[in-house]
């Protein structure tokens, strides 16, 4: 009895923290329970509309189904359910009349293999990986109303009568989860996609910024760093390297959503997964840097070229998050960004660690982090080439912002700014 | 018209490829036909089982909603859907019962708040990440269900009617889906999730042993591995790396299974996703060890020095792969593994490092790499570790092998033995 109610307790406490971390889940449920409310009112007092009948239970049975938390998920699925609904209705009609025609010991025969070829091609096709993304849902839904329709046994005028109810129910749920879904705070996986690839270019930016500092900056700079607690920045890196799945999906629900803010149409949401794969990558490396950083030392009896060595290896960190903060800027204001000064420190440290001569005793590790830092900043630049490059295709605004995003960097680079956090997403 | 033809082409030959490497796909897709047929078929003869009825066709809708893949998919979804309908039927009875007390004017204002409640709070529920990993799909039923049956408008006693007739067919079509899931060439979640595990490792071990024999072996290691494409070891490490949201589902499925072959009740499934962990981020750092590499070349006037830290380099790179190699015999053939011989390599090549003193130029890439393969071994280590509590926690076998997977060890040492090859994972 004990342990139930202290598991009610919990059960609690975490519902209360996925509320807190994004309130839109709760306007969710809301919404959900708003639009099967009003079908199932309709299904109940179906006497003053007599044209439902028992096919009203279908528009219920499409609100629970179809009924997403974002928009773009919404709407995939009842596109893909009505127009399954049609095309697997009408062949299934199709099928029936043909079997008709072959007498009654052959009708059932003709039926059954129709049903089975029908079933083991559909299933074979939703293994493509092209169906499996954007019409899985709709592949199932054929097969159902094709096997429906087609074994049903009634005659031609009265699957007729019965697909138009059908139809008709499935419209009502459908376009009551639609409306409610795009008219009452709508969740858009394109604006989710965007805030998620900017907040996670944020978190490495953030790293980056407390590494420089903690690790390879001064005196002051470690005593600030070390009042934070340890296992954040890990954390912040794990949510990096797990988004994949979570950005491929809104990536997909994107696909269906109607033009909406700054998101036209045809906006290039590809774009946002390869510049999603390149933060991965960058974050497989700072988790490198991670790993290397807690057997290096800031020995104070280092000689002066591994104090030079160190100093170059702060700024390639902190340009690199300042680059990642220019990028997140960018994508967030949906402005070009103006990039910031040529930058050398990568080629100086490079010829600096090249031409020295020294004892490695207790200093390789820095080495390790000074080659690893040069591999991330190559990676950071492959990232801004491909932001460029969504800001050329998606159209981001020009030259107005310009100096306001300048004066932006420039708080950022005196860390004036505090990292954008949303862990919301 | 031509592009029609070339797409059907292709889709064709995407088609034959996913049925090559994997028949169980092909197989998957007449067990669901076959399914499909057995159960329309008795909906089209109902007039010999009046006991079904119109009712009939919810078990056409149980086979194409619920037959998935691997057996623990589809007894996840059949025992969610009839335990999901069993309560919720019950508790639709109980609503529809209170509401009727209510009189005709408080039935219906009764009965829309029960259901705005219940699908706002079972909404909500489903963002639980322990409810969404198991219970998803019967919470959706579950609303489903009692949202049907409390509007549903009927008499008690008809309604117990309906929901006995309801229970059958769904009992029908979720039996004849789990039969023929389990004995017509059953796919096992866990199978395969033990078996995609272990080539996992495989696959680490494969491209660690490339690695030492091209980039730190001698000249005939070299030539050897040149002739091997470039691109494939790289797509290796980017499935080991992308496996995890697979596994994951694997894990949940095979919670579901009963036992089969070697995996008995209880089977820590969990340790399993432990052990890719582990393997994740070890192709992390091998993705980074590839990234130095293409800067670090064999030096022909390398100073003595640098050819002892690049063989010891070698020597950490073939004995994690062995130590890998070792661990996925182990996974596979569920048997104690034998350890090696003590190592030594890691702590001579830390202390030859921090003991010498040598012009960096050309070298530090070298450097860098046995910094990182010192992290993978370390990481190997962590990940045998691991092996060895799944060997325990799963009652692996003893004794017996230990002289057969030595002799096999031994084989890997040589090269006998080719490295494993699963894709149909």
């Amino acid at each position: 009895m004990g342990s139930l109610v202290s598991n009610a307790v919990e059960t609690w406490k975490e519902l209360k923290k996925i509320g807190e971390d994004d309130p839109r889940k709760i306007v969710h449920s809301f919404k959900v329970g708003v639009a099967l409310t009003i079908v199932s009112m309709f299904y109940y007092f179906r006497p003053l509309y007599q044209g439902m009948g028992q096919a009203g239970m279908w528009a219920i049975l499409t609100v629970v189904v179809v009924f997403e938390f974002t928009v773009g998920g919404t709407l995939s699925k009842s596109i893909n359910r009505g127009f399954a609904t049609l095309v697997a209705g009408a062949l299934g009609v199709a099928a029936e009349y043909v079997a008709d025609l072959c007498g009654k010991n052959g009708e059932p025969i003709l039926l059954g293999v129709l049903v089975f070829l029908l079933a083991a091609v559909c299933t074979f096709a939703r293994f493509l990986p092209s169906v499996k993304k954007k019409y899985d849902y709709g592949v199932m839904i054929f097969i159902l109303t094709f096997t429906l329709v087609a074994v049903s046994g009634y005659r031609i005028e009265e699957i007729l009568t019965l697909a138009h109810q059908r139809l008709a129910t499935i419209l009502i749920g459908g376009a009551t989860c639609i409306v409610i879904s795009v008219f009452v705070c709508p969740v858009w996986a394109g604006q989710d996609l965007h805030n998620l690839v900017a907040s996670n270019i944020d978190k490495l930016a953030a790293f980056l910024q407390g590494y420089g500092e903690q690790f390879l900056g001064g005196e002051s700079g470690k005593a600030a760093a070390a009042e934070e607690e340890e296992e954040k920045p890990f954390l912040l890196l794990q949510s990096v390297l797990n988004s994949k799945a979570t950005e491929e999906n809104l990536a997909n629900f994107a696909w269906w959503e109607p033009c909406h803010g700054r998101f036209g149409f045809g906006h290039p949401w590809m774009m946002y997964l390869k510049i999603a794969t390149l933060c991965r990558e960058c974050a497989y490396l700072i988790q490198t840097l991670n790993a290397s950083s807690s057997s290096h030392s800031t020995n104070p009896t280092a000689t002066d070229i591994f104090r030079q060595i160190r100093e170059l290896c702060r700024k390639i960190c902190m340009e690199s998050s300042q680059v990642l903060r220019e990028l997140s800027t960018s994508i967030r204001t949906a402005t070009f960004r103006s990039p910031a000064t040529t930058e050398t420190y990568r080629d100086e440290l490079k010829s600096l660690i090249e031409s020295s001569s020294f004892q490695l005793r207790d200093n390789v590790p820095l080495l390790v982090v000074a080659f690893v830092l040069i591999d991330i900043k190559n990676c950071v630049d492959k990232a801004a080439a491909a932001v460029d490059e969504l800001s050329i295709k998606a159209r981001f605004k020009k030259g107005e912002d310009t100096e306001k995003s300048k004066s932006i960097f420039r708080m950022f680079r005196r860390g004036t700014v505090k990292p954008f956090n949303e862990d919301a997403c």
